[in-house]
């Protein structure tokens, strides 16, 4: 797929007035901070623009406040641009597809690698350590103000896509668009506070519950921790909020790989891999037909909790004995 | 006390040959980082260079290797330059401070505000982030040349003394000095892991042991977690290691002020007090003859741990009603 550029994407939009924005579902930082950023930069150009939300903002991004996200029905109905972003297929937009596909004009804009193209116009740039990046290049092709508003929402997109800067997909251009969002008014402690202080009390005792019954082998190589159906009831959680808790194990001096198994149903175990630098844990999550990346992965076993662990145990030792012997 | 200019100091490096660098003691990732980019960047100048310790450097920054560091008596007697580096005043070099004075020439670079003037040429910058983004600024003007070891030191300057990007001392040029050493071979995921996923599992289980019962009072608006002598025997760790727990404590949504109660002794408490948007702790801590910044304070209590833990929740009710009432 050959990519449109930004400056063609740019005259498209500068020659429409109704425009729909469609974050990925499951919204997460990047693709609600990157739709609220076009939005707002949009709006400033006197565009009737609309992002459109499958499910409620989380908590800890609803600190941007923006008054033209809606849940349900478009307030017109055809757009005369619909943009998909950071949607690196229909899928993630699934059930608004149909009101995508009816602008007169389809735009992709992600930086994940796509499957397959759906829109008239695309620009997919996978070294784009965020969408955010990829819509602050756009503001800046088409020559549009920013202010704090938007440099806040760049800044959320970007911070939590890149791990706050601590992912390998963190670039010197990642670190160029943030020197540049503070000459318009970026306000990145108040950003940091509402995404990374903004954690449920139930949340950090879940997590302290499960680390505290951390298990470590492979001469602490590897470790597992496990969450089960009964330490979500204890500690009023839901299994959404065991997210964070792989990369504490992770993050333990000397562990290379680590593995949190969630207990979804008695015999559904869903395990979720790390691995810090060597490991491959995408191999150990194809063993149980699961998949994933290197360094990320997962995959479900249909047995017990016991089961699952001695069987995860013995694929992760396996694959760090591989390792060795390299 | 006016400042001498980067120019000044390297004139004075250029023309010497025996510099000792001198970071403060309790060396922490900004004054290690510093001393060691400085070390490496003045040998390649040809320069006879060595950085004096005074304690172990912590495990977590071990990978920055310079075989310049000394612990004991410096290699020669009497040096050409000594440069005192994040030392806010001569007690941080205290050990080590007739070894700095014996310099034939003495310089001082420092972020922090100096409470006295104690070397001959000063550059201290209180609007610098970290003593790291001073050391950067200071080779550029001799025109140093940069490579990945320099780099990896400054960054790890400046990450751990920003809390990687997220302090309020954190600006544009904090941003843009990291853009550019991405282009003298930073290679920001190993720092970021030898950093940041280094911790001890010892250390992990305290934490998550503290928090499991964490006290929240004022309508959940202040939280309170103790750490006894009893809790740090069953996890192998010591009261160093309780570093980290009071941010995960603050970190919870609602918590404006944290306390972290850590008994010393029987009736030896140390409190550690947080603020994360509007409160004063330093305010808190005066009441107990502690003292601290607006936002981070500390104090001692001769008393009890049960008392102790009424007393500083006494103190916060009132700080937090003070607050609302503004």
């Amino acid at each position: 797929m050959e990519n449109n550029t930004l400056k063609e994407i740019g005259s498209q939009l500068l020659s429409a007035n109704r425009i729909l924005l469609f974050p990925h579902m499951q919204i997460d930082g990047d693709a609600y901070g990157s739709a609220v950023a076009l939005c707002l930069a949009l709006r400033n150009l006197g565009k009737e623009v609309y992002v459109l939300l499958e499910d409620e903002v989380p908590a800890f991004l609803s600190f941007l406040t923006c008054d033209f996200c809606l849940e349900g029905e478009p307030p017109f109905d055809s757009a005369d641009i619909a943009i998909a972003i950071d949607c690196s297929d229909v899928g993630r937009f699934e059930k608004r597809k149909d009101w995508y596909f009816k602008g007169n004009v389809t735009i992709c804009l992600d930086h994940h690698m796509t499957t397959g193209v759906f829109a008239d116009f695309n620009y997919i740039d996978s070294s784009a350590a965020a969408t955010g990046e990829i819509i602050y290049d756009l503001l800046k092709v088409m020559n549009c103000d920013f202010n704090a508003e938007i440099a806040n929402a760049l800044y959320a997109a970007i911070t939590t896509d890149t791990g706050n800067f601590r992912y390998s997909n963190t670039t010197k251009r990642t670190h160029l668009i943030v020197a540049d969002l503070y000459d318009t008014g970026l306000d990145h402690t108040k950003v940091c506070v509402e995404i990374y202080e903004n954690v449920r009390r139930e949340r950090v005792k879940l997590s302290a519950d499960a680390l505290k019954d951390m298990q470590l082998f492979c001469d602490g190589s590897a470790g597992l921790v496990s969450v089960t159906q009964k330490m979500l009831e204890v500690n009023h959680t839901s299994m959404e909020e065991t997210e964070g808790i792989i990369d504490t194990l992770k993050s333990i001096e000397g562990i290379e790989i680590a593995a949190l198994l969630k207990e979804k149903e008695k015999e559904i175990i869903k395990v979720s891999l790390r691995a810090k630098s060597y490991g491959n844990v995408a191999n150990i999550a194809q063993k149980f037909h699961g998949g994933g990346h290197i360094k990320a992965a997962g995959c479900t076993i249909h047995d017990s909790l016991d089961n699952a662990k001695k069987m995860i145990i013995g694929a992760i030792e396996e694959e760090l004995m591989k390792g060795s012997s390299i």
